[in-house]
């Protein structure tokens, strides 16, 4: 019987899906169309692993002690104050014959899972050390991935760093190739991973990108490594000032900004008809649907959907092909 | 100097919008650019409605007291506890040379407000009834709404009950009308105002329409009405009902449901490569965005903007070509 869900895996509360259990339980044998994976790190959400240090006082030892506590009772690292996970990185233990892709995949292969730790089902055995700044795990255990799960192959030609950064982040360039197109005028708020990924994609599309940062050097610096046209500094979370930069002119406005309240400057950055594709998991549902509506702007509003076929791959494949993402990614990752 | 979002009215803080705002201002002098209103009615967004009952104990003496308390504080009727507003009826009053539509407005002719009170200058003299079930408030009071300030001439043709309840949510017929296609299998989530308006729109645009309500019965009604082909009576907080019943199988999935917890089922029953659009405003956009990553689903997730251009007359239209449609609503409002 097919279970792409991994619906037999919750304890409860019954008729749960995996990301909404409280109790996984990750000790079943694998089902031939799930994928086992020796699990050799963790690499914790930042605002769960935030919560962590802070109760923890900033102690690596009550961190891995609290993280044993969490996976031994909720059958999964799903921190149970920020709600949020992470991703994990391992090897291939044991491919089910029914997991899509069985055949790409050997034993032993080196992968970096896609999906949140939230509805992972996972055993820890030890944790060997906790890499506070990196806010990344080094363990010893055993995970599963469900038919649905997504997984990327670790590339061998991009540092290990570099790739994990570009995937936890792939889904914005994946969906600004599908809706960004030639001549338009792209805005992208933001010059983090995600922001300088969605410019490169931008205007490999052929659009013409402007960089929007409150540090004005991080989007000085995408102009000058050629992933956009121009730049503006300005606060996004004040919308006024964004849109006395903007002059609500573009076309598609990409937010890729991590801090909350950033919705109104998005909006009033696209012009009458455009769109814009919010990337921020800061982003307020009803401060973007009632934003637009209370100044009466007609634009198409989409939420960034972490997920587009495709999209480890055409992320891994935009990184390769531009030496300024290589060398961006590993200025900030190192 | 033009002022189209009413900034010189914010009191506090400063560099806000009006709808972020503390305080407006709304005893200026109408600018060139604005509208002046004589307020006659005031609708209640439905959970401030619900919170002011509840702190009045169901006294009505006492909610209209609050509701002049906060007018009279804030320049408008923004609940303090929801954050929310509503909308107002009245009749122009006067109109500045440089409002949008001039031509058209009429002094003493009689309008809705299609922008939330939460970003409307408002000044209440006398609250002279207190409507609970209709949640409503008959007024004297002066509005002021500003260039970008959406508002509806009341049709003669229309109980005014009836149009004011399709004003409200004329948003979301009007993103069908631009989502749906011939031929498409589209999902209705929610059997209310807004989903039996995205039934009948859906379905004139020549998609196969299915509605879904934990109602059966109110599914059942849009079917016998000619406003959906088929029902299904599920809730759309059980993902896994909602998934058994529906197969992810739909192009266009159009969540209407009141209730929170809606995204999965919502994601569920979209095909891969199809579309969601979230017209709920209880939709939380995490919950989407990583729902959807979760159980690695390429669809387009998009926010309904309570506006696009055009969005009153459509859905206006809509209703009085649509026998059963003013039959339905006449019913409810009744």
């Amino acid at each position: 019987m097919s279970d792409p869900y991994g619906l037999r895996r919750v304890v409860r509360p019954a008729g749960a899906l995996p990301q909404q259990a409280e109790v996984l339980d990750p000790r079943l044998p694998p089902g031939p169309d799930e994928l086992l994976v020796d699990v050799e790190h963790l690499n914790i959400d930042a605002a769960s692993f935030r919560q962590l240090a802070n109760q923890a006082g900033g102690d690596a030892a009550r961190v891995a002690a609290r993280v044993m506590e969490i996976v031994r009772e909720r059958g999964k690292m799903q921190n149970p104050i920020t709600g949020s996970g992470g991703m994990l990185i391992g090897r291939v233990a044991g491919v089910g014959p029914e997991f899509p892709g069985a055949s790409e995949l050997r034993r032993g292969a080196r992968i970096a899972t896609l999906v949140s730790l939230t509805l992972t089902p996972l055993v820890l055995d030890e944790i060997r050390a906790v890499h506070m700044r990196a806010e990344r795990l080094d363990v010893r255990g055993r995970a599963v991935l469900f038919a649905t799960g997504l997984w990327a192959l670790l590339p061998d030609d991009l540092p290990l760093e570099t790739a994990l950064a570009v995937l936890d982040v792939c889904g914005a360039p994946a969906w600004v190739a599908r809706l960004a197109s030639s001549g338009q005028r792209v805005l992208v708020i933001g010059a983090g991973k995600s922001g300088s990924l969605a410019c490169a994609q931008a205007r490999r599309n052929g659009a013409h990108v402007t960089a929007l940062d409150y540090r004005a050097d991080a989007a000085a610096a995408l102009v000058e490594a050629g992933l956009a046209d121009a730049s503006i500094a300005a606060d996004a979370t004040k919308p006024l000032d964004v849109y006395a930069a903007t002059r609500g002119a573009f076309d598609l406005v990409v937010n890729c900004a991590s801090v909350p309240g950033t919705e109104m400057g998005s909006i009033l950055s696209a012009r009458e008809g455009g769109e814009v594709l919010f990337f921020s998991m800061a982003t307020s549902f009803t401060a973007a649907a009632l934003g637009a509506e209370g100044v009466g702007k007609d634009v198409r509003l989409t939420i960034g959907n972490g997920y587009a076929r495709g999209h480890a791959r055409l992320a891994l494949d935009l990184v390769r092909e531009t030496p300024a993402l290589q060398k961006m990614f590993a200025a900030r990752v190192g």
